[in-house]
């Protein structure tokens, strides 16, 4: 009887060479196979959602994973939390059909993008949002934003060197927030968060819609440009792709 | 001319042996030392205003050193970033008069203590916070919260062994606020910030104060059980002192 274990995983990308396997490199993927083969006495391979790059966080991200195991499926995120670093942590699991795949399913995937904004980057959010020492047009950057929400052909969006068959993607929901980073408001500067929830993104697509963003926030692009920049399907036409770091993959929601 | 310059700093404590000058260890002091003295071509000493421990953070703690330099005194923070890692960072700098010393001020300081709870540790938490995989009753912790508020004698929220004459102090104000950590509000766990303002605090009375509130909120202590800890002057009454990280020391008010 081979049963389908699924996990909802968290990390801090700082320390990974990203998700996907390397020869020479510690990834997030590598150190789930490991801590899951140890649990289960031999060699488990798992088969992540998402493959996120070098530096990029994840609060949600999604893999499976097969084995003969009577352990209770809710009980394996314990398990191999104890056998994992402190920068990966398996938040749920759960059982699936054996069919059910991460990466063929129809579902909207969410990410955030961090900017903070201010005289100076702060010591603890350095790891996790892209700083600028200029102020930011929050109002033209939420203006902005709306343009991006439908189906569009992303191509402007897509870093080059990309092997998609087909830039078409939909965005579902897309929003920018600022907030202090004291829940208290004692901090005078803020953070912009960029939140945005699709069907799928292309290669670099959120941090080079955050780079454009930028640009809109910074006065060196008009929210009313945003059209034309997706219409020209020319990747020279947006923004600068903005550091891995600043990115965090919410997760996943199934229909 | 001797003119004295302030700074105000901001650091993740991850890294250093605290804020005080040791032997054989890298501390904020250490590093705020070798940058200035980097900077004016002779060896400076900064004077802080709190020597918070290995692994507390801060977003403004207080210093000042003198020099003869003519560099205008708001140019100081950058010249100074420029000399730093990226965990420490200058977020002001100004000019006072000689006399000013950042201890012997009436000032209002404000910590907060970071309490996780959900069901684990998130990694781009996990060293800003202290983790409990229990439930806590928030509402009784707000109430409980209310009764450190005033002038009391808090001996029983001082380390054992501390030197401080006297154990009087006055807390201004205490808040309990829990939070997502998601601004979004997706993360189905949540986060607990401990706020206090006080004159001054004993040595380890946030980290007591806190760790008797995590006590209150996991239904081992009461509310209404605060008064009696407090009139006990004895450490023994209170709760566990939390662990350092989950400490940030947000600021300081000079009057």
């Amino acid at each position: 009887m081979s049963r389908r274990i699924r996990i909802k995983v968290a990390y801090d990308g700082t320390a990974y060479h990203g998700w996907q396997l390397q020869s020479n490199a510690v990834t997030i993927e590598s150190e789930l196979n490991r801590a899951i083969s140890d649990l289960l006495g031999r060699e488990v391979t798992v088969t992540g959602a998402s493959r996120t790059d070098a530096g990029v966080h994840a609060l949600g991200n999604i893999a499976v994973f097969d084995c003969d195991s009577p352990i209770p499926a809710e009980k394996f995120a314990g398990a191999i939390n104890a056998r994992l670093p402190e920068d990966i942590r398996v938040v749920l699991s759960d059982e699936v059909s054996s069919d059910w795949h991460p990466r063929h399913q129809d579902c909207r995937k969410t990410y955030e993008y961090r900017i903070r904004a201010g005289r100076c980057m702060l010591p603890t959010e350095r790891l996790y949002s892209h700083f600028t020492c200029h102020r930011l047009d929050v109002e033209a950057m939420k203006e902005a934003s709306g343009y991006f929400a439908g189906e569009h052909d992303f191509a402007s969006f897509c870093a080059a060197g990309s092997q998609a068959e087909s830039t078409v993607r939909t965005i579902y929901d897309i929003e920018v927030v600022a907030f202090k980073e004291s829940v208290f408001g004692i901090d005078p500067d803020k953070t912009v968060v960029i939140r945005v929830t699709g069907n799928g993104f292309l290669y670099n697509m959120v941090r080079i819609i955050a780079g454009t963003l930028l640009d809109v926030g910074l006065g060196r692009k008009k929210p009313g440009d945003i059209p034309d920049i997706i219409k020209a399907l020319d990747r020279r036409a947006a923004g600068p792709t903005l550091p891995a770091k600043g990115l965090t993959l919410i997760g996943y929601e199934y229909s």
